[in-house]
């Protein structure tokens, strides 16, 4: 069992969201944030990094934004369901973006953008499904 | 000139949003940030911690959100509109939730929470500019 | 595999450190950030979080200094040893005074702590090896 | 009186550093973290990216460790010397090694690289002097 769930499940308060949904988005979140710090960096260390200007862009942000999410909705005293909704929304729009333009360059060769567009995607669809459970 | 306006003034390249607008909200979003941290370690030390139990969480939330929507909206490389959009919407919901919370407190002699409501509110409105020259 | 591990094996660019001893490290302390934010909500959500007040701020610190060492020590264009060494010494400091903190509320029944416990011991651990590697 | 100073006057518990010091070191890392982030995004805007790989990773690098250090040095409860001192000594290196990076491209003209330098080198001497009184 991922720590995240381990945590959730010794919290001493009931929450409003399914933990099974939670932890799923918790761990995706950590993934996409770890993947993009390391895919904006690889990209850094291209010979070609003049075309991966957009990558690296969109990966930073991508990773700030999931960190964030992460922290926020593994917070289930006093939660707040307007800030989980606007918060996962924003991190569903920085990973689709993310997503978008790692895809191009993984159709190129590079390896580690197809694994970031992999995290991403994964992450936004993590996202969805905490949206679809919030509204 | 604060260091973000300085910094916007020397960015090579040009940007959709206003510079002063954007200025701005980088500044509101860092003062909002370092406040919420200060005010949930002040919750912290108070001897009725008990009754700060939301405001620690709002606080701590709200900090995350400020601090990583000041990184976003300071790039301006391959700016993403709805990356924006959808950030800057949640670092206004969480500005005005912790605003709420810390309003509470500061009328019954909460002095960081005086503070740090007024910087919430600086926030949100810095916030709600921004949303304005988005849309 | 974890994407750590395989995002470090898609890298551009040969690096100085061990690529299976920097694995275990950001995964160690990925999941230590995680597992301390979390503790920190757990405990600021038990009916006594006025004996929690210690181990509040020593997961806060915790996490915020393991999450911004993961990051460090992902990237690997243009490595800095200093920087790594001494951000490396922050984060083993943080675990091991987390720990000591966590292993006495743990000794009393409290999971969450049990479970950090853990966490920071391991990622005490994985620092204190790359440690070992940079000097 | 800066937020930071503001923050530190209404806090509840005493502490062993002097406020005035930890004030001035809290506001240089937040510039500094925020011109680091501005200076990473205005390079990766530049024509001669790769010319500027080194300084993008150093800018990114110090951003994180300033931003993690204001956090830790503006809590105050429970303080933790070792922590604060492994921390500062972290943040002086990343400071430094940016600082040297970028004063190298400010000769050239880059005014982002210039602003950036300065705001390295205050934050730099800000965490010799907290060192100094830690010690």
């Amino acid at each position: 069992m991922s720590y995240a769930k381990q945590m959730l499940d010794t919290h001493p308060r009931e929450f409003g969201l399914d933990a099974d949904l939670l932890g799923r988005c918790i761990e995706a979140c950590l993934d996409c944030a770890q993947v993009c710090v390391a895919c904006a960096d690889a990209c850094l260390g291209e010979s070609d990094v003049a075309h991966l200007v957009k990558c690296i862009r969109l990966d930073t942000d991508c990773a700030d934004v999931c960190e964030t999410t992460a922290r926020v909705i593994t917070r289930q005293t006093e939660y707040e369901a307007e800030i989980t909704r606007t918060l996962v929304e924003a991190c569903r729009a920085s990973c689709r973006a993310c997503a978008e333009e790692c895809e191009q360059h993984a159709t190129h060769g590079m390896e580690h953008c197809r694994i970031c567009a992999e995290a991403c995607r994964r992450c936004e669809q993590a996202c969805a499904d905490v949206l679809a459970a919030v509204r």
